[in-house]
C-alpha cells in the first residue's frame, strides 16, 4: 500500500483563515440582519489602479494576436521586469542586486512556503512569534519541527523569538543556533518594525553563525519612517547570508492577481554551491513562469503614473490605518503597529483570550478581525485589525468598538 | 553552517529544454542568415481565442471597478470554474467527478511536480521511458530516486518501463511493486496512447499493489479515436487508485496564461486519510489561489463559442501533426504518434544518437526538434518534433528535411 507524507497529519487543525472564514460565516447565517465588517484578513478592497488596467487590456490585445502572442514565459521572469526591480527597488536604493538574482512568482506565500526545499531536511528554523503562519506549517510538511505541544502550542525543534509589547516587538538573538531565520519587516501581524540598527544586529548574528535569514518584506510599501529599512540588502553583509521576497499584492493590490518575486544574491552561498542556482533549478523544474499579462500589469507599477495613484492608494489604507489606532487609543486600548504597516496590533481587554475577543468583537460589534493567537503561543492576549478595509467601514467599525468600549 | 538539500546536486546537467535553447542561440549567433524553425518545445503559437479575449478584458475591467474588484481567489479556485469543469469535463463524460475534488492551479506542470510532496519520503516511483523529465526530477529533488549511474541515464531507485516500437509503445506492468507510477495519455514525448483496454491493466494493477497512478492527460484535446480514454475515470475503479492532471495549455493556448486543474477523488484513501486533503492543505498553505482574469477567461474555454474557436485551433495543430506525419513518412522515416497527440515520434536515421541527430537536423535543415534520450534512455535513438508550429513554418520544415533524407 501506498504511503502518505505523515508529517501532514501534525498540522494542527486548519489554515487560520479557513478557520476564521468558518465561523464568519457561521455567525453571518445565524444572524443575517447583521452586517459584519471584516478588518481580519489581509486582502485589500481598492480597485486596481488605471495604469494597471490600462497595461492589463493592452496585454491581453496582444495575447490575442499572432504576432505579438506569448506562449511559454521564462521560468525565471520576463527580462523586462527583473531589470526593471533590479534598478528601481534596489539600485535606486543604493543595494547591489542585478536583475539575475531575481525570481518572478506567483506570490510571496508561494515563495516563502517552497523556499524550505533548497535547504537541508534537518535544518532547524527560527520564526518570531507571533508570525505569519506559513513559515511554520511549511516546515511542518517538511518534516523539520519535531513534535506539536498542544498544549503550549509549540514545535519541539523551532525555535520560537517572543516579540510582545515586553521587548518592544524586537526579538532577541536565539540560545540555541538555527539554520534558518525567518523575519518579515515591517511585521505581520504586529505591524511593527526593525529599525536598520536593529536589523544590522540580525545580519551580524546569521553571518557569524552561518544562517540564512529569509526576510519577508511584503509591507515595504507601507513603510514612512526613515529609519526602517525598505530592503536587508540596505544592510552591509546581508547579500552573503538573505533571502528577500517581496510582493505585488499589498503595494499594487495583486491579491487577487498574483504576482511576487524572490531575491537570492549570488554571493549566498553554501561552501562552494550558489543557494541562488537551486532556486533557479527548483523555478524552472515545479513552475512554468508568471503569466505575461501579469508581468506586463506589474511594470505599470513602475511607471510614473502608476507610482502616483499607488502612492495615493498606500495613502488610503494608512489613513485607515490611523483611524484604526487613533480610534483604539481614544477607546482606552493597548495599541501597536499601524505606523510603517497596514496592521494594528491591540492588547485584548480585560484579560480575554484572543479568541474570546474574536467572539466577543463578532457578536457586539460584528466586526471580524484575526486571533493573536493564531500567529503563535506569544501572540496570545493580543489581537489584529487589518487597514484593508474601505475607510467608511473603518470608520464605522471604530464607532461600534468604541461604543462597546464603555459597556465591558 | 546552514546545509543544502543535497539532492538537487544529484540532478545531472540542466533541464532538457534549457540546453537545447543555448544549442540553438549559439547557432543563430554563429549564423545569423539561417532561418531556424522551432518544432521542439511544446509551446502554442497560435493566438487566444477571441472569445477567451473578451472574457479577460471583461475580467480586467470588473478588476478596475470597486463594486467588482476580486481580491484573494478562494485557494482551491473558484466555485464557478470548479462546477464547469466537474460538469463538462467530467458528468457529461459519464465521470462521477465533484467540484470539491477539483483543485485549480497555475498549471499542470507546478502539479506534477509538487504532488510527490503529500506522500511518503521513501515511496517507489515507476514511469514511462521516455518520460516527461518533471516527473522524474521533482522526485530527485526530493531525495527518492537513489544514485543516478551516469553512462546508462537511469536511477537506482526509478522503475522504469520501457516504451518503444517493440512494444507498440506500451508500458508493461512493472516487475517490482511500485507506489506511485506515472503515467502521460496521450503521451509526452511520444505522442502515442494507451487505449481503454490497455489502461484498465493499469487501473486493475494499481488497485491490486495499493499504487496510485498519476495521471497526466494535459493533451486529451488532442485524441481522435473513439477507444482512448480523455481521463482515467473513465475507467472503473479508477476513484479509489488515480489523481489526474489537466492542463489549459494545450486545448486552449494557455501556456503564458498559466492554468491547469489536478483531480483528486474522495475516494482515493491511505487508510482512512483522503489524499485529497493532504493536497487541499497543501493548496492552502504554500499557493494562494490562480488569478480571477484567468479563471474567468477559462470559463469562455467552455462557452458554445469558446468550444467551436478551440475545435478549430485544435484541427490547425493537428493538420500540421499530419503534415509531419506524412511528409517524414515520404521521407522514408519511421514515425508514430501525431493521430491523437500533436507530437511525432520519430526514429533517427542511420543509426544516428539522438543528438547527433539533433545536431545535423539544425546544421543542415535548421529545423530544432528535441532529442529523444532527453526523456529517457529509452528515448535514445528517437526524435520529437512537434504539431505546436505555424503551417507555414511546419510545410517549410517538412520540405526540408525531405530534401536532405536524399542527401543522407
Amino acid at each position: 500500500m501506498f504511503q502518505i507524507n505523515e508529517n501532514y497529519l501534525k498540522l494542527p487543525g486548519s489554515y487560520l483563515f479557513s478557520t476564521i472564514g468558518k465561523k464568519v460565516r457561521a455567525y453571518s447565517e445565524a444572524n443575517p440582519d447583521k452586517e459584519v465588517i471584516r478588518l481580519g484578513i489581509g486582502d485589500v478592497t481598492q480597485p486596481l489602479a488605471p495604469a494597471i488596467i490600462r497595461a492589463m487590456h493592452e496585454a491581453v490585445d496582444e495575447m490575442g494576436k499572432a504576432e505579438t502572442f506569448h506562449g511559454y514565459a521564462p521560468d525565471l521572469g520576463y527580462g523586462f521586469l527583473r531589470e526593471e526591480i533590479a534598478g528601481k527597488d534596489y539600485r535606486d536604493r543604493g543595494c547591489n542586486i542585478s536583475a539575475d538574482e531575481i525570481f518572478i512568482s506567483d506570490g510571496a506565500k508561494s515563495d516563502c512556503g517552497n523556499i524550505q526545499e533548497i535547504f537541508s531536511a534537518d535544518s532547524r528554523i527560527a520564526v518570531c512569534d507571533p508570525v505569519y503562519p506559513v513559515y511554520v506549517d511549511s516546515n511542518v510538511m517538511a518534516g523539520r519541527t519535531g513534535e506539536y505541544d498542544e498544549a503550549a502550542g509549540v514545535w519541539s525543534r523551532v525555535i520560537y523569538m517572543p516579540c510582545t509589547a515586553d521587548n518592544g516587538f524586537v526579538p532577541e538573538l536565539p540560545g540555541e543556533r538555527p539554520d534558518l531565520i525567518y523575519l518579515c519587516n515591517p511585521n505581520n501581524p504586529t505591524g511593527t518594525t526593525l529599525t536598520r540598527d536593529q536589523l544590522k544586529v540580525w545580519v551580524d548574528y546569521a553571518r557569524r553563525e552561518g544562517a540564512v535569514i529569509l526576510y519577508d518584506a511584503a509591507y515595504e510599501a507601507y513603510i514612512s519612517q526613515e529609519d526602517v529599512p525598505h530592503s536587508i540588502y540596505e544592510i552591509r553583509g546581508a547579500g552573503e547570508c538573505a533571502v528577500e521576497f517581496r510582493s505585488f499584492s499589498k503595494n499594487a493590490g495583486f491579491t487577487g492577481v498574483r504576482l511576487g518575486f524572490t531575491v537570492i544574491p549570488k554571493t549566498l552561498k553554501c561552501r562552494d554551491v550558489a543557494v541562488r542556482d537551486l532556486w533557479a533549478r527548483r523555478h524552472g523544474t515545479k513552475f512554468n513562469g508568471a503569466p505575461y499579462i501579469v508581468q506586463k500589469a506589474a511594470m505599470a507599477v513602475y511607471s510614473d503614473e502608476g507610482k502616483a495613484q499607488l502612492k495615493d492608494q498606500v495613502a488610503y489604507y494608512m489613513n485607515n490605518a490611523r483611524v484604526i489606532y487613533e480610534g483604539l487609543k481614544s477607546a482606552g486600548y493597548e495599541v501597536y503597529g499601524g505606523i510603517n504597516a497596514p496592521y494594528i496590533w491591540l492588547k485584548t481587554p480585560s484579560g480575554m483570550s484572543s479568541w474570546e475577543f474574536f467572539d466577543w468583537l463578532l457578536e457586539h460589534a460584528h466586526v471580524v478581525g484575526t486571533p493573536g493567537s493564531g500567529f503563535g503561543p506569544s501572540g496570545e492576549g493580543y489581537f489584529r485589525l487589518t487597514a484593508f478595509g474601505t475607510y467608511e467601514n473603518t470608520v464605522k467599525a471604530m464607532e461600534r468598538i468604541r461604543k462597546l468600549k464603555g459597556s465591558l
